[in-house]
């Protein structure tokens, strides 16, 4: 039991959660070492949404929203940390969720699927197909999700299928608090936020956007700038570190 | 199984030691998401020791051979990373090693007990006291260790328990890769570097005063000073970080 009166009761009880799907198996144990390294990135830049990420957020919304067959693809931690989130945006952009899996068993997948169920996502289910140019399992896709996808959002997604899904046309959008990993850095579009402050800035922007029926342009942006603001504040924050 | 030419290969063999572990109960899930955080401050310092960091560890070598009565705190990450260094360290320094779990039960205790006994350390048992004003079993220190310390080791400690120990007078040395934390600014001597690097550096100066038969004298010095210059460096990667 995690002290109320800790200083970081807030993140503990994150990593308590995270630590019970990892006993349930939903989270994997390098799934743990990954959310604490985003811990650590989340720290240096404030753990709150900066403004730089803010402006990524409705433009993640904006193309979600204008995206022919939007995908969203959920892993363990995903599934952990915002279940609910998912299945709101799932209802307001009309997206396919699909499980994928860097650590893959079909008991995983099962799981995780009737986890997101629960919280009310709809989940791809049916034929997987041999889709990305990854060794083992991690080749593997749901039919009728990432290879009929325009548009991609990959929360707290891994370098090479990122990477994969970039080369393979698709528009992918990371949600990732490390700004130099190659996840980040291959992206169309990195939001330098953590999961559960982001996907609620995302739902908001896109209920407004469908209030508007769906009348905004996409702006032109440089997700080199987005990269480059998170580091940025990150320097801010280190040089009065000690103040 | 990791090629030993990949360029992460010590970090990658250092993670799966530690799911091992994980696995049979000596570190705690939670456990795992700290060593992820810890990842992330390291990479920032490039994976090194750093010249300020190697200070930090002689400095470490001249407080624990001149102590009293030095005392190491040992936790589950600590025991699963570094059971030899510990062994060594204490055959060197006469230190008292004690097991002190946040996640503490005694079935977790003994195990790690256990474990450290199988690699060559002398573990404290017997009695234990609610010592610390920390809630809980965080409380809770054997009678023969730290209540009597003057100088005290605790490597990956938590905030709490180390202010809690400045506190109450002991001349706390922590091993920490996050400057910023609790834990690295309320010790009186905070190595940021990662603990299988720090503890054969400390073991190595340790001997090398012990040769020259304990007359070396505690020099002045300022923890201050190696914080900023772990800041410093971990700016000065972020700055090149996207070039």
């Amino acid at each position: 039991m995690i002290p109320k009166d800790h200083p970081r009761y807030k993140s503990l009880i994150i990593r308590e959660r995270l630590s019970k799907c990892a006993m349930s198996g939903i989270v994997s144990l390098e799934g743990l070492t990954a959310h604490g390294r985003g811990e650590a990135f989340d720290y240096l830049i404030g753990e709150k949404t900066t403004e730089s990420a803010l402006i990524a957020e409705k433009i993640a919304a904006n193309l979600l929203i204008l995206a022919n067959k939007p995908v969203i693809s959920v892993n363990g931690n995903t599934c952990a940390l915002a279940a609910e989130a998912i299945a709101e945006l799932q209802k307001i952009t009309g997206a396919y969720v699909e499980v994928n899996l860097f650590h893959r068993t079909e008991e995983r997948v099962l799981k995780i699927s009737n986890f997101l169920e629960g919280k009310g996502v709809s989940v791809l289910k049916g034929n997987v197909v041999k889709y990305l140019p990854l060794s083992h399992d991690r080749a593997l896709c749901f039919t009728e999700g990432i290879p009929k996808a325009d548009v991609v959002l990959v929360p707290l997604e891994d370098g090479d299928r990122c990477q994969a899904l970039v080369e393979m046309g698709k528009t992918v959008i990371t949600i990732d608090l490390n700004p130099l990993s190659r996840t980040a850095r291959c992206a169309r579009l990195t939001i330098v936020d953590e999961l559960t402050r982001a996907l609620p800035n995302i739902i908001r922007y896109a209920k407004e956007i469908k209030e508007r029926n769906n009348t905004t342009e996409i702006e032109e942006f440089d997700n080199f700038y987005f990269l480059q603001n998170a580091i940025d504040n990150m320097i801010t924050r280190l040089n009065c570190a000690l103040d």
